[in-house]
């Protein structure tokens, strides 16, 4: 845990050079707009502790695995996004020294993320060896307007010299993932261009052959007017600059702004894509830096107007909901079906940038809540598209007839990950990509949803489950044997109860889907169950069956379900009986210590609980929470805003907020000592839950908005916004009463507390609370 | 499943080169002493498929393992043994050529392992491209007398031509283990010499720092007569030869000499270890080849006179069996109590040479039946000198107060292996260890061992089961969570009967040990238990409660035990039911699907059986074997030999020799496609377990050796032999009759079919028995 940044409501300021914390600044100093992402790194050479990183979002490379024993199944390559050649770079040279802040003395220091308004700044003073002080001010920002490009306002002033300076910016494709399992290059070079201040270079990446084409131009202005300068092109491999010498007077300000531009060949023809990036420069150089700044400004302006989070009387918190807020719009727009959301986003190389469950458990409310329908509707398109590869990885284990089981970890719908235990047991996530899809449909109401794409991914998910379980003659119910749930720190158990319960529930809901489906367009219905092979009769009757049967492990004098069969024979003890040091377990205990203990990873019960939470009663829900919470260590990042949405719902506000806190700034305060590998973008979803769901007690139930918002003890208001079915909302929520304001012309009908309203247009409905809960 | 060895009761024929088997015939044409050992490689130059192996016994490498997702308690190297320097090479060139198989015609190609008296022999012509016809006769052992020294005779004879011929004996230490991780040499060189017929080399392997010196010295003959020669010295990086070239005549011979010895750090003191190459190479050379193949053929003699089986009726059978036990002799000899037994043996580098539970569950009642006391001892010994690693083990898992595990896999007492679910789980292996001891001791009656290193081990181990199960309050039982047991087609199973069976085995066999020991040497006991804490009293308690509450799965219904809880929720299933083409399932189905299915890759409950079967009755052996024999593919080569010798014991005679079939010529027929790797070693103790503990029916009951011998109806009679207790005993049963004779003055009480007879020295003693089962 660290505190070195300083707290504001808008804004992420490092006070001051960390080195030592450098790799941390550059994850959540991150940039991105949903096409591609930029660490934030140095424009200027630093020779310090750096991880340099440039990520084209759909841009990836099939590394070869490290694999210890193996086994069938597995795949062969771990799909990982590339790090990118290096936009942003200006060396600059003053007379015979270099200006590297790893070799210079660093007055002044500052690093400011505006989140407001979408940019980084920094400014510092650096003396160099040789006395002469130069005074830095940059600022960068990717556009979400122009939603390829960069650019870069870079300003030097000599303080106390009168000298020649050297600037050479660049572009640099000779750079390496940190996360190559071989060390491998994984980019060629397919052609590089120069002109006067404009540079280009073309790389391929090896195997998958995707093309990137990165593109600079360069402006320079002395005294706040354009000069003429002289460039020299400087070209090695994968490697393009120009350099320019400049008289710089002690006193005056030069400004090189550099404009960049990544398009990849998702989007373009390879055969041109140089000479689009050609195009697409010419374009925003001539918009120039201002303009397009203001563009950005006006565009995160109008993101922050659905989106924002305020809470009243806590700044700390203001800042880690409006961090996790703008790296969650910085990672995915929906622009774009074929893309989706790394754990880390644009932030860093772990995970290799690649698709988890987490899309559909956390980050999909938030998108639903907070976008345009079509951004929420494209996560699950991603899905749809790769139906196919889901069947054929279903095939691979020794699934039939077009059952599907979607991959673990992915890029383009084939299995990275290699742990048995988790690439082929792991398989609950099928049913979060199902729940997905009902919770999809019950947020918009867009049930034509289910007749173009939904209806065929359930059937799909439905036969695997129908084929993964077996009839126990000895329990004379469907059992299933060999999976690995929620809680990872339990392997290949029997019956684990979440994910019977959500293969039963998919059931059940691929059930009701086919009836939907048949009434709303009944042809669409033929073609689909011709076209796929659905026997509906036969299916439907062994799905009836297996829901009829299925066996769901409990505990009846607790009045609790298991988390699997045999969790009593545990040597069951609260997470505070674990001896001091031996913490997380997962960083101290051997693996199978772990898996005997009884100490839980993430929610796994109770991440059904929260699921299927209106098919428990709360008696229910309670005992599970008071049985299972205390042996969570939580040493999931997914794990704690489900026991915090649970504790709001279960009035336990004490609870809820101690589980809010363990993630709002886990990267902020690099909780986890290990923000310098990137952001935990998936899990800053699950915080915005805790919020939304959790203090807010938002809920949709019968197409109808339902809202239980409190206040923490700890702030003297919270508000949020969402959209809902075409409205505009901002829940504010004090101590003493909740107001809802509807912005938009749309009426929305919804539940205050229990109180229906009919809330129209432009309006807003306040209800008071009691203050004790 | 390959026929292309020729039968014969004493000898391995590969009749014609048959190219694409070679490297399998170098496999089962494997030479060794114990000390070292040697693939039936050609000693001239060959560019076809071949596995170059020279492999030195206790000199290792810690190898960078290969992990896809690490977990604590990983080891970060796995030791494997090093293929040393080539000492069999000997280069021909007759002027322009090179004589290469790959590269000529080659005719009348015999290669021969003579079991008998224990060498390898190859004949052939080649004919070269310009015509030349050349007549080759090697010869070549590992002397077990000498036990670090080779010999080759090497003739050529020249059938159509005078040439000048160049022959080029040469040391060859730049080789690589074919199973590096990452490709690394491991090997540096220390020092080379070459002299008048003569070359040393000396190599250091890397990190561990073991010397090994190879020394060869070289002697012509032509018409019979020792030739002078001129020898050019040449010496590259790792490499030393001497190059001669004679003028041979057609029809003559010219015959090399090679004389070479293998000598390790692990014996001499590095600073010298090449001197004494030189004086062992001299000693050796004045002894020569013919005294030296005399003494060869002799000590094998005296072997074999302890250790044939002889099977009239069957060839295939007589090659088979007497081929395993000249393996094993040759694999290990229980010279050194630092050596153990790889499953490859000296044949191959597959499982890097390391000890696995093979050793005391398959290999130890070979050698106690067949050798003298002391090799069976030095096998236990070996254990007892890793006992402090194994501590250290235990405590890297989280156990304390000295408790031991094992390593799984292991050549220096560390663990080697990196799979959580066998590395931590299949613990298993510290059970095998603690039967061992007893195993040991019934059949010699050495109850000092106990006294002077058995009760110490067996504390330790009796420490780690009291940790590793744990009070389940739901059943009122001590249960044993998260194990592998020898069926590793389940992982991380819960009570596995096997292991806790062993477990409170282990605990009972150590309260009686302490008994014994305090009653043998109350002041050595008293010595042990203060030096490693053993508070008697207490421990014992623990250890009596944990004995009387165990959990031990069993079905009432079926009155069997089950594999681990929860096996009778399979879908159960015979192994006929698998679709065809579908077998091996370890080669056609993900790893899921193995462990969900109820198939059983080798004996569990059955191997628990076979080692306490009197403590079952045979209704209850018979019920089990009934059960799960049916569902056991056996995809292990320790599988089959277990249920042989149950079957026998259930008089099911046919299911008892189709169990024996499935490997007694395992590597002879390539039965599982990969004796090219090496021949399977500790499985051919197995073979050798079903022949004389399933046909023979020996045990060792109360200090008396049993007897229950039969002879399969497919052969007219079987003999074997074995020591007990000084005496030496031939048992040879027909399909009459049963004869048991003594060799030794020794006399031996013993029960023949459940007669008790005192068979005096030099006696014999005939049982007739009815020819129906």
């Amino acid at each position: 845990m660290k505190n070195y940044i300083t707290q504001d409501p808008w804004c992420i300021i490092e006070d001051g050079f960390h080195h030592q914390y450098n790799e941390i600044s550059e994850s959540v100093m991150s940039l991105g707009n949903g096409r591609f992402g930029q660490r934030g790194n140095f424009e200027e050479k630093f020779t310090g502790r750096t991880l340099q990183g440039n990520y084209v979002a759909g841009v990836y490379y099939p590394d070869k695995t490290r694999v210890g024993w193996w086994k069938n199944g597995y795949p062969e390559y771990f799909a990982k996004v590339l790090n990118a050649a290096n936009w942003i770079g200006i060396d600059i040279d003053i007379e015979y020294e270099s200006l590297d802040l790893n070799q210079c003395e660093v007055r002044n220091f500052r690093r400011v993320l505006n989140m407001q308004e979408g940019y980084l700044e920094r400014s510092f003073v650096a003396v160099l060896k040789s006395g002469k002080e130069l005074q830095v001010n940059s600022k960068r920002f990717c556009s979400i307007v122009d939603d390829e490009a960069g650019a870069i306002r870079y300003a030097i002033k000599p303080l106390n010299f009168d000298a020649k300076i050297t600037l050479t910016p660049y572009l640099d494709g000779a750079i390496r993932n940190r996360d190559a399992n071989y060390d491998e290059t994984f980019w060629d070079e397919v052609r590089k261009e120069t002109g006067y201040g404009e540079a280009f270079i073309e790389l391929r990446t090896r195997k998958t052959g995707f093309h990137v084409a990165t593109g600079m131009c360069v402006e320079i202005e002395q005294d706040g007017v354009k000069v003429d300068y002289q460039s020299q092109p400087i070209k090695h491999e994968k490697y393009v600059a120009n350099r320019m010498t400049l008289d710089c007077r002690q006193g005056q300000e030069t400004v090189i702004y550099k404009y960049a531009v990544n398009l990849s060949s998702l989007n373009y023809d390879p055969d041109t894509i140089t000479k689009e990036a050609h195009y697409s420069l010419q374009r925003i150089s001539r918009k120039g830096f201002d303009k397009m700044l203001f563009e950005q400004m006006q565009a995160w302006a109008d993101k922050w107007k659905t989106n924002d989070i305020i809470i009243d009387g806590d700044v700390a918190a203001q800042q880690g909901i409006r961090f996790n807020i703008f790296q969650l719009n910085q990672t995915y727009t929906g622009e774009d079906e074929r893309l989706n959301i790394g754990p880390k986003g644009f932030t860093g190389e772990k995970y290799g940038g690649s698709t988890y469950w987490d899309t559909e458990a956390y980050c999909l409310p938030f998108y639903l809540s907070t976008a345009d329908q079509k951004v929420a509707k494209n996560l699950l398109v991603y899905r749809f598209k790769q139906l196919g590869k889901a069947v054929e990885n279903a095939k691979k284990l020794g699934f039939r007839a077009g059952a599907a089981l979607y991959p673990m970890v992915t890029m383009n719908g084939e299995e990275s990950h290699n742990e048995w235990e988790i690439t082929f047991e792991e398989i609950h996530r099928n049913g979060a990509i199902a729940y997905a899809i009902y919770d999809y449909v019950r947020y918009t109401g867009d049930k034509q949803y289910l007749v173009d794409y939904g209806l065929e991914v359930l059937i799909a998910i439905s036969r695997f489950w129908s084929q993964r379980v077996n009839w126990s003659q000895a329990k004379q119910q469907y059992v299933m044997l060999g999976v690995t749930g929620p809680n990872e720190y339990e392997n290949n158990v029997n019956n684990n109860w979440y994910t019977s319960y959500i293969a039963a529930w998919t059931l059940r809901y691929t059930i009701q889907a086919v009836e939907i489906v048949k009434s709303l367009d009944a042809e669409k219905y033929a073609e689909l169950i011709d076209r796929i092979h659905f026997r509906e009769e036969k299916e439907m009757a062994t799905v009836r069956q297996i829901i009829d049967k299925i066996y769901l492990p409990q505990d009846d004098e607790r009045g609790i379900f298991l988390q699997q069969e045999g969790f009593l024979d545990k040597d069951l003890m609260p997470v505070s009986d674990i001896p001091k040091g031996q913490r997380p377990i997962n960083q101290h205990w051997s693996w199978d210590r772990i898996l005997r203990s009884c100490f839980i990873k993430q929610a796994d019960v109770l991440q059904g609980l929260y699921f299927f939470e209106d098919e428990f009663d709360t008696d229910t829900i309670q005992r599970n929470f008071a049985f299972y919470e205390p042996m969570t260590v939580h040493e999931s990042s997914l794990s704690p805003c489900v026991h915090s949405i649970l504790a709001s719902r279960l009035g336990m506000r004490d609870k809820a907020y101690e589980m809010y806190l363990r993630t709002a700034r886990l990267d902020l305060d690099d909780y986890n000592n290990d923000t310098e590998d990137g952001c935990h973008i998936t899990s800053m979803a699950g915080t915005w839950l805790a919020v939304v769901k959790g203090f807010g007690g938002l809920r949709v139930e019968n197409d109808q908005l339902v809202l239980n918002p409190y206040c923490p003890d700890q702030w003297q208001s919270l508000a949020f916004k969402i959209r809902f079915r075409g409205a505009l909302l901002q829940i504010t929520t004090t101590q003493s009463d909740v107001t809802v304001q509807n912005f938009s012309a749309q009426p929305v009908l919804l539940q205050v507390h229990g109180e229906e309203t009919l809330l129209k247009g432009q309006s807003k409905h306040t209800v008071k609370t009691s203050v004790d809960a």
